[in-house]
């Protein structure tokens, strides 16, 4: 069943970047979990799934990250912490997983994607996407951003996006350094404080015939 | 009043990259109003909405862009098909209209938002991101898509996202060049056809211990 349109829309007004978060207030496990559920529906092109989501659960290493973070206190303060990471390339053994797991959802033999397979082949591993392969691992991981921070605020939970840190630094304190993935955006979530002044502030907007446009 | 995580999760679950649409069945006005407000609410790196939401109605430049959409037919039955425009780069006019619609939203003196537009000019007009700001902007474009496709689905309305195209040839098209907006990822809504076959194929995620790594 749809949402109301309304419920949608209270939801993305009542959502800001926090900047202070209640450090007592957890988010409940139940709903984290539909939060961790949302992550890994989020689309992505191909259906390729060029990501990982590290949940920092450990206080001292968040104490280790915020300094790394232009200090802000939504590292260590916050309920859950994200790290969103991306695939640093795409290569034929990431072709071969999605296959793999799609003849295997689909009661399919992998021969039968063998086409998929090339048309991915031809633009993200030998194509003209491949010379870009950050830019488009990133904007994938974007869209997960998105939909986590959308999800999150309609399940009533805060977040706070945060691409001021060192993405060098969090790669070496996380271990990436020659892995597959780089830390690419991070995400606070949790609960507003109340002493959080910017949630009494206007929500800026340009308005909408400015944003939008028809042809 | 947050909703039912249930709720969530089956919203996510029912959406799907749309092959087929069904050309007859239109999105309600309100419906889409929603969406557009949806749009205009999504979150973005300092406030800076670097983005324009073109909404193609006429069908003749739908069909226009189809053959520059590698002949998808998604471009001309869908709905509604938006083409999300980045902001090409960052400069100095750019932050006064943010500090000018920020001052007159919250009654500040823009003098008092100073701090705030130099941070801005530091990291995206003189910066390090200003020599990568079309990812930058991309990436938060890819924010508004994603947060699109999230709402959309919580809304019963189908979506197919479309990295597939020309972006060259829709900023000819779309009048684009010259301008300060690039086309950057476009993507279709409305309702699925009965006949899309892959509206019965499960589907494909890699399984969430694989996704979500607790530090």
């Amino acid at each position: 069943m749809p949402i109301a349109s309304t419920d949608l829309l209270d939801s993305l007004m009542w959502r800001y970047a926090i900047k202070l978060f209640d450090h007592e207030r957890k988010i409940p496990t139940t709903t984290w979990e539909a939060l961790e559920q949302a992550l890994v529906l989020t689309p992505s092109s191909y259906g390729l799934q060029p990501w990982t989501f590290l949940v920092i659960d450990d206080p001292a290493l968040r104490t280790e990250l915020r300094p790394f973070s232009w200090n802000q206190a939504q590292i260590t303060e916050a309920s859950h912490l994200v790290v969103f990471l991306a695939r640093r390339r795409i290569e034929d053994r990431d072709l071969d997983r999605l296959i793999i797991a799609t003849a295997a959802a689909r009661g399919l033999d992998p021969e039968q994607l063998a086409g998929y397979r090339e048309l991915m082949h031809k633009d993200l591993v030998a194509g003209p996407r491949s010379a870009r392969i950050d830019l488009w691992s990133s904007n994938q991981t974007y869209i997960a951003l998105g939909n986590f921070m959308t999800a999150a605020a309609l399940l009533g939970v805060d977040t706070c996006p945060i691409e001021g840190f060192s993405p060098p630094d969090y790669d070496r304190l996380l271990a990436l350094d020659g892995t597959p993935y780089r830390s690419c955006v991070v995400c606070a979530a949790g609960y507003r404080s109340t002493n959080d002044k910017y949630s009494s502030l206007a929500k800026v907007r340009y308005p909408l015939e400015e944003l939008i446009e028809h042809r």
